[in-house]
């Protein structure tokens, strides 16, 4: 199923809803553990797209391609290596990227974004599937020059929009073998295979949950392949993944 | 005032309440942005102590006090530098911290907490006061061997368990010159004074809120003092801060 997380004209509260087509079929509460009967049906053009979820956390994964290890003057390493982006980072499918005033070298970094379902914790790799509610896109947006000058990465990752996630959540999805891209203003930049991914996202969430308890709507960023590239005030940057869509969004400086 | 976030029994929910001696008055709701009138007066001796908050995000700064970043074989970096616990590290006075099978050397690291009392963004030092809601103490527990392998803090930081917060929140606190310290099993570890911070409480909220929101509930740990040290399966830790209490934690292994 294609979940989103959607504002409707008149309902004071975002609302979860089914999407079928050019269809959405509402739902009560949240889409875990079980999605509730429909309650209204409204054509998607008459709704407006939010951030999928807003997680207590969002978990990423570095240097999980090759490739972007490579471009980083870099090694994958013997063992992953994780940030986190606070919740305040997240924004949905058309919102604002904002440049700030500390950086001067803001790169896209185009990902698959796990969206857990369950409580985990201690999860094994061949059980992950029970704690994955679904996959969404995500752009893990990154002061390119303060991680490099920080050491630590988690200033250049964490300023206000830097957590495109979106459109929505696709339940029904084999997370091996989708081809990732990310254009800006329609050119190509990054264009890779979550089968080049060197820890499956389900390895990431086992793994992840040894170390922390992941709650319902929590998101795992599982690392960005080759041809992160900066982007400055007025382009818009697309992250593509195959059989999920589209999430664009604009950008401004501040 | 002396703020608590308390299990009473037969109510089914966390309630904050006001400390005065060994009585506490329970309010209704969150006491941000005001207190509520008192509904109901208790011994503290028949409620449990919580966690003061659970908080969106911990955002905790590195290498803060000189002593501490000499120790670490650094000095203080000419910017600050960030890291981010996850909410589900929080834990409360006298709950236990989990040594996890992935590290086998976990240190304690005592530290002014600060909370958050309101929305906070781009907040100049000198109005920091308008967004801070009080102080507690922290223990900023870390697997030391895994900080260093990693190069990135973040796993080593992240373990549920691994960030004891409490007993209380002071609201009325000058977060200067407050004696610190922490001693494993009654003996001295850490011993410190809040004049050391290199960067100050107020000085880091303003940092921080430049970069991100910050949310109510929200907590900043400012940093550790020299004298950090190893804590093993049986220890009991305490932190104390002058004008705040101490805050105990049994470790036990998993």
């Amino acid at each position: 199923m294609r979940i989103a997380r959607v504002s409707v004209p008149g309902v004071e509260f975002p609302v979860y809803g089914v999407i079928t087509g050019d269809k959405i079929e509402l739902i009560t509460g949240l889409p875990w553990p079980d999605i509730s009967d429909p309650v209204a049906a409204l054509n998607l053009a008459d709704v407006k797209i939010l951030a999928p979820v807003i997680p207590s956390k969002v978990v990423c994964v570095g240097k999980n391609y090759a490739d972007h290890a490579k471009e980083m003057g870099g090694e994958v390493p013997s063992e992953p290596v994780i940030f986190i982006k606070p919740n305040t980072t997240v924004i949905g499918e058309g919102d604002y990227i904002v440049l700030p005033p500390q950086s001067v070298n803001v790169h896209h970094e185009a990902e698959l974004a796990i969206v857990i379902g369950a409580l985990a914790k201690n999860v094994e790799v061949d059980r992950a599937d029970e704690v994955i509610f679904g996959y969404t896109c995500a752009n893990d947006v990154t002061a390119r020059d303060l991680q490099n000058s920080d050491g630590q990465w988690t200033r250049s990752k964490s300023f206000d929009t830097f957590c495109p996630l979106g459109p929505w959540i696709e339940t029904d999805l084999d997370p091996q073998d989708l081809a990732i891209s990310c254009s800006v203003n329609g050119e190509l930049r990054q264009n890779g295979n979550t089968n080049d991914l060197v820890r499956s996202a389900r390895e990431m969430v086992s793994w992840i949950s040894h170390m922390m308890t992941l709650l319902p709507g929590d998101v795992i960023l599982t690392g960005t392949p080759a041809g992160v590239s900066q982007i400055v005030n007025g382009d818009s940057v697309t992250v593509t993944i195959a059989d999920i869509g589209t999430l664009t969004n604009p950008v401004i400086v501040r």
